[in-house]
């Protein structure tokens, strides 16, 4: 895959080395996130939204209902949009409280929101979205109706700029701090799925499915 | 503690149930995110930072180097900023596709940045902030010299309006769809802590602390 082309808005100035322009790696990190931050702006007033969403090709997707007041206003008046999404893998903790730092994998993107009207992308983009969550799932569930396609809005925007940035890594310590009797190191963290835990009113008989085992 | 008066910015309209507006559930919900979101806009252009944060009293703090761009940017220019932070308890996989939801906790608020420059409240904060990632932490470490400490910029952000929205507990399927042979429930998440990973260039001798234990 290519590179993003680097602009004024993505260029990462603060800690240069850690940004990435990679669409695998931006690609990459925004496939692992179970949400993301969509801010706008409107009067100069900045507003935030998390919100579930998919990658599909060069484009990313959120929905929810026709009635979502923000995402009318959005798209209804063409709002440039900031997305991003946010993974700490770790604390780093060096020997000194100045150089205390996470480790994380960060990206954000400029876009512009679209309604997506063509049914085939709209079904496409749910089916993505469910699967994202919960690979295995959509096989399994009742698909949507009529009635709930009509309640549901799916918005698209294309990924035209795009900054990826990463910590990795032991702590850095200042040359003369690494004498000092302290435990220096990484405390790595993990989202982690927990046991499936079953709805009350579940149908007497049906077992977890191997997808979820 | 009292509630946060509910203004045009922070009133959820979008499931309002899920909406609270107590100070104790917001604090609680921004306590334990390790990074929040922070949204400033530039000519109607929103930009998104996500960073580290704590909580002291009724403001948020957040710390980069002297020379952010940003930081200057958004408390030169008293630019508002909006704040949010989101964790994701849970996946919550009803019988059908339409209620698919996510358990989750998330905050945002509406502020303006100071620079802190009071050296007692610059301290606590950066105190309060370590303890936060790591209780125990601070007492081990060497604490910031004048040359870090003039290298480092604090900012302030009282909390003036905000708002948590909550979802929780399981599915919420269509009446007839109770009946479906599909597996319902939620699958919990959690963000858990792993063993400590040493620094390779650790000093001899030196072991974990109990408060990493």
């Amino acid at each position: 895959m290519s590179d993003f082309q680097k602009s004024l808005r993505t260029t990462i100035t603060r800690l240069p080395k850690r940004g990435h322009y990679e669409k695998e790696t931006v690609y990459s990190i925004l496939d692992e996130a179970l949400y993301g931050t969509l801010a706008y702006s409107r009067d100069g007033q900045p507003f935030q939204i998390p919100t579930g969403f998919c990658r599909i090709d060069d484009a990313i997707y959120i929905h929810g209902s026709v009635g979502s007041g923000y995402m009318r206003e959005i798209t209804g008046n063409r709002l440039p949009v900031c997305f991003s999404v946010t993974h700490i893998d770790g604390l780093v903790l060096a020997r000194s409280a100045f150089h205390h730092s996470v480790n994380y994998r960060s990206v954000v993107l400029f876009s512009e929101g679209e309604v997506v009207t063509d049914e085939e992308e709209l079904y496409r983009a749910l089916e993505v979205f469910t699967e994202k969550m919960c690979p295995g799932r959509w096989a399994d569930i009742r698909k949507p109706n009529k009635k709930e396609w009509k309640a549901t809005m799916v918005l698209k925007f294309r990924i035209g700029e795009a900054s990826a940035k990463i910590r990795t890594g032991p702590p850095k310590d200042d040359d003369e701090d690494y004498e000092m009797e302290v435990w220096a190191g990484v405390l790595p963290l993990e989202l982690v799925r927990q046991s499936p835990v079953a709805d009350p009113d579940l149908k007497e008989g049906v077992v977890l499915p191997d997808y979820l085992g």
